[in-house]
């Protein structure tokens, strides 16, 4: 159809999580039509990523610093670790400035189905974190069945350590609507009801 | 939040149609986990595309050489002639297989509220290559108001010379619904009707 470079481009593109093929070649339409104010900037951009983000040693965070900004940091409560399941839930909770203290990332869940086992997911990292200094590990996996397969395997393998281990809780969504919630949620949200 | 490198990277391609700041953060993790796989044939096909595709001198499309492909083409019908707004729209023709002659890309539409006038746009060379081989014009801008205002402007301006000038035909898209279709599509389904 077009030359051998736009499909070669259009094939990328829609790789990327939110791009389709047809929105990749909208996408591509647009880079060619401001080489100059977005293609040159963006090829710019990720070769510069590419040379510069490194994944933290200590939590698995991907930044332009290892340790990463968050573990270098020394104002954050260094006896509170966050564990999630990848960056963008860490960003998520940034984000939220939900978190005070530092996270550690797991790189996915456990899952039978997709051969990942507990050797490949950062999980001896984080068991080697937990000394004397920390207090609370809160498990902010996501809320899908490997997420809590994942989340209870690790209440497991810190069971045993002194400190609190603790989850997020299930509810209804600030601003949600009761009559688009799953059962689940709704039923979550009901037990763990509180006195107003 | 991330490194200022991350950053720079989710402000370009948040610009991408498609892609909005969250999807666009989504995009980088993508990219970041598959830096030999995703990235770097990523920038190395921006930059080959940067600098192979050309805007067509014939007919506004872009493709590794110039003059097109298509109008290169000596198979196609040369003396028809397909008005499009803009390659995107060039393409899905071509996908149905729907135009078997040259097309003629015209940049975008009038518009007074942004300022687009007919020199704003490639209609000067679209008279200079409707010549007496051309035996009719295929009106293909979109069905919103500016496409048909440029539309209309277009067959005005080839009003005088010995060619046919034709439009889309409007109706019911094939597998659509009517009950989904909006009143102008029924209307002009109604009125285009043809006998079974």
């Amino acid at each position: 159809m077009a030359g051998a470079e736009i499909e070669e481009l259009v094939k990328y593109l829609a790789r990327l999580p939110g791009l389709g093929p047809r929105s990749a070649r909208r996408a591509v339409l647009q880079l060619m039509r401001r080489r100059e104010s977005l293609l040159d900037p963006l090829a710019r951009a990720l070769v510069v990523a590419r040379d510069n983000i490194k994944t933290c040693a200590i939590c698995g965070n991907i930044d332009s610093c290892d340790p990463c900004m968050i573990c270098a940091d020394n104002r954050r409560d260094s006896s509170l670790i966050c564990v999630v399941e990848d960056v963008g839930d860490l960003w998520a909770l940034e984000r939220a400035q939900a978190m005070r203290g530092r996270y550690h990332v797991l790189g996915g869940t456990l899952s039978v189905l997709d051969g990942v086992g507990p050797k490949e997911l950062n999980l001896d990292t984080l068991k080697g974190r937990c000394s004397s200094q920390i207090s609370e590990v809160i498990i902010a996996t996501n809320a899908t069945v490997e997420g809590q397969i994942t989340a209870h395997y690790i209440g497991d393998m810190l069971a045993a350590l002194p400190l609190k281990i603790t989850r997020l809780a299930h509810g209804v969504p600030v601003g949600g609507e009761l009559d688009y919630l799953d059962d689940g949620t709704l039923v979550a949200a009901m037990q763990a009801r509180f006195e107003n």
